[in-house]
């Protein structure tokens, strides 16, 4: 295979780390037990527990689909709704996985940089206790957003607190959630299990796994009839051994911090790069690996020649530029080079 | 990790073929189109048409699950039954994934050799038309089947004439097909696609993949909004790559028949040793790479530790005995070995 | 309209007790609050809890599917299954409708009587906490029986204590309980929640009403819900008075009770009819309102024309005939006599 | 029963129109066939047939979620979206029927007057082909409004020729549909199948029956699986006669269209008296039979002892009153009276 040109497309098209790949090739001797009764898996939930606490159960599915709709499965009933951002990836990236297999309707809040704020989230819960209308059961948001920003640990607690008030659950989609810790500069602990969230989404793939995702129940009680719900919902792997090596690998040394870290920073030095340029404009605030900007649309095409990229609204010309543990230096300066060059500059 | 003692618990017990190993390792280079849209999906499923016609529609899935429910899927309305026999992996190790995917009901047909047959069928088939009655709609059978019998080319003819008489499809559920090519000596077309079977799940897994399963569609109009099955389905992978990458692998060289080949040998010599002590019954067919057999149940522990493997049926003693890829002959010999100093032969 | 000849078909075929319709009239006056805010509704749950205990949750619905279908729901999780008769409406008569808004599969026992007993429910009680296996979760039996026989008060309370011991729930369909009540000479209570039973379809359209069932929940946890599954259940109605007003008069003056003597009665006569004539073979024990009979199948389409009813399994020309509130001495003895003619005695 | 002082509460709350009631007491002679084989279910269908020619399909159903979602059901596989308003009924008051049934996402629209319009469609018509997104299928739109709006026959034709355009079905939620056509004053046919709406939920309850609605399919491919999905959905009514003896008085002799008049014309009436009073502000055009009010808060608890009705919106202290086929003038300017006192007017 002719190799592909480094992309800013999406942290999906980037391969697997090194030091996980080394991992794979690692477990694979011999025989061991299936559907996660082996070895692997075991040390695997105890380097998550090491990070998250003694009390979280941790199980591990296949994708971050997987994980976000068996996650809030755990957490409603049919008659629910889930109140999410508009851009919420189970929203608008997830066809209606969630509809279907939960039953439930997705309350939409308008955002501009991808959070929800307690009022607006309030305002939304209405009718509580009328059989006539879907009951709001659940806050679920993004960590980091799909905008690329990350909630502070204060914004968490007072969606957490919202949560409480009103007896919802409180589910975080962390498909990015090293590029937020890294951004917070904050253990994973404090803006999930010690700031209320129920249930989490913790992304692989994304940080340089081959596939795997992990889902973090951090109340035992919701715990209970997980395996159930993961093997119904078709995402319990046979040679669990291959995703709990990769989990392994990413949690050992600082793999997680150091691919995210390096994303984080891939990004920023993208920034910078492109803030020199007084036509393009940076429209989200660049807190984890993604940078929202628009171009000039008449050099777009040529733009993406230089390094891939999707258009995230074309009627403003706004673009969505994704750094991954292996984009380099070079990527970067070339990419800005190419720009500078096609904005003549 | 220590090593597991090779066993013959389940072929998913087995680690990853080294030839598919070195596939991953090769395909993990700078970036790829994600969701499929890359060089190895292209080549993995153009050697797919290779072996099954050029009109077959090839989608890649996460398991075994995952593809007999998507497959099912795409062959079903709510309302319909698929009738399938009692030991079938759909009835009784998936979960309720079936019922809760599709809607439907599964009509069960006992069975002694994990078969289901013409007239058994046909008595399945009644109420046709009728509103309060669940519509037949699917045969499905597993080649091979749970109990390690293949049905011949002849067999699989008649099934798709009855299916095609009661205007139902006809699924096939191939998480082992490999072992039952091998077994026919026929190439794959001839008891799939050629004898009328209209969605077929081809097995990796267990034939010495790490993860992943493809569903092959033989009939377009079927196979017209499978992606979005696929994505509802929870079971479309990002890194599309590292599934393609396996299976081209395992298709070539073929792979795919070495594997099986071999494992169906074990099998058969894991047969033959135990045929001679006499308190040991074969109860089926060792037509592929499982054997069934009654032991006297006081030295069953004994013989578990000489090499693991799964009571099948507590009452009768039966045990359920899997070669994988990497079964070896000394592995065979050894635990025959066992058992003749078990039983003091 | 040209009124239809009496018939044997079905205890729908009967139209409205002239008690109910009148009770309808008579409810019809001015406004009145909806979904179940009204003095008819709570005055119809006041006459169902005299019968049945104070504890009992009442809630009305549409339909006897709607009533099973919302009932188990209240009990399983999508990955549970429900034991029941091959027979069972929920089996056979309901479409796919369990299975659909339920995930469950049904787990089924063959049987000659319309009955399942101990022995064979607990051989289905297997794999218990097994992730890829259903897990049996509900026991659900009809009484009586779509075969018109009565589970004894003693045969219910084995059924329950096998539930309990597997920590099992335990539903009945009771479309037509009350001729099981008058068969049996018991009260409700005896064979329903004194006998172990938590959740009760309880029959009024078959009894002669015009629509509406009741689902009855012995066990207040169980109801927590209730509500926002019957809505999200389709089975909500909107002017529910007119349901309401219908149970208040079939509870009154025990019009439930005269209506079901007088239907087992009627089955009792037609069977005694039938016994006369030797070619004939009753094939069920009459405890209800149902009698199931082979016939000479040459003379059946003559049959039909002297009181119409329904072949129940064609191989064995053995019919099902109904009897209703409506069914007269006069009809049956004209039937009788019709059947000695054309037999020729 | 204490008869309950006349409202505005809801046209649920009225009874059933006396030559309804007197239908039903007529249909209510000997026996006919179940489910809707029988003479009244023909009579009736063919009634319907007279006003929305000969090819409409007919299918008569409990309620109007059922209606609504079985009708959405015959447009839509799992992973598609339905289009409405934001007060849409399919969205605020069937629970999340609509989700669990379809496995559909609704994509809302806000509305002030309860319509959508063309423009606002398409730009909620994106990513088409895209797997990951839920792909929008149907436009759904309520004649009359949930605000008491109608659409123009204009306005129902630039919907239509949208959902052509963009190869999308049209669902018409016509719960008070007779309100709408004595508003419009035109044929239904002119706005509904005529004007290219797919399918039709016709209201019966709202308009004088006491239970029942239809479902009408004008295209006779959607309406292949139709009575399986019916019965599935768990509602399919046994003795069917009962629902169609109910619509056969109500489309003969024109009661639809009087009742619809009448109410209609009260609730203009209701609108004129109320707009004397300067404080009061209607806030929708009352083109049917619901007003929209905004009262001074603190006169609300005395004005609803004068006539109840509920509280729409609490902030806005706005209210909804219905009026119904049974509305008198007497109710009406009693209340007038009421609220001119409580005024001090």
């Amino acid at each position: 295979m002719m190799e592909m040109k480094k992309t800013f497309a999406s942290d999906n098209y980037a391969g697997v780390h090194p030091e996980i790949m080394d991992a794979l090739v690692k477990a694979n001797v011999g025989h061991d037990g299936s559907y996660g009764n082996d070895a692997f898996t075991k040390e695997a939930i105890s380097k998550f527990r090491q990070l998250f606490g003694a009390s979280a159960e941790v199980h591990f599915v296949y994708n971050g689909t997987g994980a976000n709709v068996l996650g809030l499965s755990a957490l409603t009933s049919s008659f629910h709704s889930v109140i999410c951002s508009e851009g919420a990836h189970i929203n608008v990236d997830e066809s209606t996985a969630p509809e279907k297999f939960l039953g439930c309707k997705l309350l939409i809040i308008p955002s501009k940089d991808g959070k929800i704020y307690p009022d607006e989230i309030e305002a939304k819960i209405i009718r509580v206790g009328d059989q006539h209308h879907p009951q709001a059961k659940v806050i679920s948001v993004s960590q980091s957003t799909e905008y690329g920003t990350v909630y502070s640990v204060e914004e968490i607690k007072a969606l957490s607190a919202i949560a409480k008030k009103h007896n919802l659950y409180f589910h975080m989609d962390g498909s990015r959630i090293s590029n937020a810790a890294v951004s917070l500069n904050r253990d994973f602990r404090d803006f999930t299990v010690d700031a209320g969230v129920d249930i989490l989404s913790f992304g692989g793939t994304k940080n340089g796994m081959m596939f795997g995702e992990a889902i973090l129940i951090f109340n035992p009680e919701l715990s209970r009839n997980f395996s159930f719900i993961r093997k119904q919902g078709m995402q319990l792997h046979s040679k669990m051994r291959f995703i709990s090596a990769q989990f392994l690998a990413l949690l050992s040394n600082d793999l997680w911090k150091r691919n995210a870290i390096h994303a984080n920073q891939m990004a920023k030095r993208l920034e910078t790069g492109l803030r020199k340029f007084h036509p393009i404009k940076i429209t989200q605030s660049v807190d984890a690996n993604g940078i929202f900007a628009i171009f000039p649309a008449p050099v777009i095409p040529t733009l993406q020649q230089a390094g891939f990229f999707y258009i995230w609204n074309e009627k403003l010309s706004e673009a969505r530029l994704m750094c991954s543990w292996d984009t380099t230096v070079q990527d970067v300066d070339s990419f800005i080079d190419g720009v500078g060059k096609t904005l003549g500059k």
